[in-house]
């Protein structure tokens, strides 16, 4: 009951991966546990986190774990050098010698086989027993249910994250000019949360806000978005409006849980760190969040390295210079010090955002 | 653990929460059951589905539930009428006599406490002992997760379901005379999908289908788009683009999992179900995924019922007449014979879809 606890109460992937291994090699009393998942496209098996080797890949049905995955029985062996269907490969790859092995399916109820666990050497130097074999394969039920719990979050977060890059590129589509500001933005920030060292929800909350940071300005009418020069007074209204049209849709959608959070950073990438800005009311200076911070000078790089509005584009370091000037007024002093700290690297991260968007680019014919 | 195993392998969110009561009766050989869920919120707890009664909310701190979620320590007691903390008006409510009752909290290492459960009357007459205690807060721990996942997961396909809706409003703020296409094309799909009564995945791949059928269109030129006449030849070969466009966008997104299947429904709503259609290819008539068959149903209903591309929009009887008038040759008679069975529902199921546009519906200024 408690490893249930543990491996459910696991949010990161690989991290439920090794809490299974460990908790199985000590539960078995064995000297090394090992995991496969399935890929069923490939119809293969495939080692996760072996500790000191690279990953392996075994065919269904292919050696014993192949066979444990094709039949969905448990397998116990003795002594593997006296089994032909064991590789010695494994064991020199991994610079371990194996004796007596137990080996289990992963099977839940809804997705069936999913993969296997091995469990290596009993620490008394005996071999696995009835007993050891039922304990493993409680072990790995629970283990299953965990990693299938697991793997549909990730699923459905990809899928997240891929309709977020439709609505950027459909966001973009309109605005050619704009050579993927959203996504090019997304890298700048994404880069300064890291430099910042925000814990792991930070970083995804500033990942998202980032990405509908201008979700608004499809509320803006073509002839501002897209017009080559300087923008009148009137315009410019018009267009500051953005930021107030990204916070009433961004309220609409209704995200929920940890993500609606990126409703209240958004829209506010255009408040100015020492007072004033858009849109208008709160939050005031020094109550915006850090995240609209960030997206404020990430938005004001890409701005700058651009060729919008008539601009001439800057090269980077004129471009850092020009938002280190500001700081203070504009910026948050903080998100300018980790904008200098990433300078080396931001011909790497403008190239990262761009290859993000010509990956769901949509040319017009 | 066979326990934690039956929760954490539960999808549904109410069927969840009842097993949840009812092993929890069964485990303590208890009469019955009742969970609440706290809103953090609004700083109180909610009763979920109490059987026999209608929801209860109780503010923290208030009541025995009230307590234990406040103090997030256990609370046996032998008699309940004997304690000033106990509302009798639960009993009313629900028409059941409590006697004992053994209430202790749910918590999670992530969030905290997230509700609270309520064992009432051992069914041998006696009272809760510490050891019924302990075993009570050792299926809470189990119960705690197995909910908290559940949201987590719940929470993320609200946020994904919202993003799409999102993606939506930005195409058809686009096209303004589609009036919503995306949302009434959804609305008709779910609708059919439902009288043919496919498994909950099933519609659920038709639901975001439905919502992205439309996706390559934010590569259609204006001028084609927003065209008030018919199109010709030339134009109308550009814009059945669309359909391979969406094909092409939604692969390059690399939805994953169960959703993966959306990029293989999306795209096909416009090939005949006799044969030809766009775009050229594969899959051909009869190998047409069912989802894309009903979605070509839904598209054309609101395609009659709308005034693009200069048409007049066609009275609801008049536009099922025209769809089944083409059964077999464009359109699957399965599926008009769902649209015909699902007459009567059908304006109920147009105003539907208008609300769910008018809701994040973008006005240009």
């Amino acid at each position: 009951m408690e490893v249930g606890l543990d491996l459910h109460g696991e949010r990161n992937f690989d991290l439920l991966l090794r809490k299974i291994l460990h908790r199985l090699t000590e539960v078995m009393g064995a000297e090394r546990s090992s995991i496969f998942l399935l890929d069923e496209e490939e119809r293969e098996l495939r080692s996760k986190v072996a500790e000191g080797s690279e990953e392996i890949t075994v065919p269904l049905g292919v050696g014993i774990a192949g066979e444990v995955a094709r039949t969905g029985r448990s397998l116990r062996i003795p002594d593997v050098y006296r089994d032909s269907r064991f590789d010695p490969a494994f064991d020199h790859r991994s610079g371990f010698r194996t004796h007596s092995l137990l080996t289990v399916p992963l099977k839940t109820s809804r997705s069936g086989l999913i993969g296997v666990v091995q469990v290596l050497n009993k620490t008394d130097g005996g071999s696995f027993n009835e007993e050891d074999e039922e304990l493993a394969e409680a072990f790995a039920g629970i283990a299953a249910v965990a990693i299938e719990t697991k793997q549909l979050f990730l699923e459905l977060e990809q899928s997240f994250d891929a309709v977020i890059k439709g609505l950027n590129a459909a966001l973009d589509a309109r605005d050619p000019a704009a050579l993927g500001h959203s996504f090019m933005v997304q890298a700048f920030a994404d880069a300064l949360a890291r430099i910042m060292e925000l814990p792991g929800d930070q970083r995804r909350l500033v990942h998202y806000a980032a990405a509908l940071h201008d979700f608004g300005k499809i509320g803006v009418p073509d002839r501002i978005l897209t017009k080559q020069s300087p923008l009148e007074e009137a315009e410019r209204e018009e267009y500051e409006l953005h930021a107030l049209k990204t916070k009433i849709l961004l309220e609409r959608l209704n995200l929920v849980g940890d993500l609606a959070e990126v409703a209240k950073i958004a829209p506010f990438n255009h408040k100015r760190f020492g007072g004033g800005g858009f849109p208008p009311g709160p939050p005031e200076e020094f109550e915006i969040p850090l995240g609209a911070r960030i997206i404020a000078v990430a938005d004001e790089l890409h701005n700058l390295r651009s060729s919008r509005y008539g601009n001439t584009p800057l090269p980077m370091d004129g471009a850092v210079a020009r938002i280190a000037a500001q700081q203070g007024e504009r910026f948050d002093p903080a998100v300018v010090a980790a904008l200098l700290k990433l300078c080396p690297e931001l011909p790497a991260v403008e190239a990262e955002g761009r290859r993000n968007y010509e990956a769901v680019r949509i040319h017009f014919s």
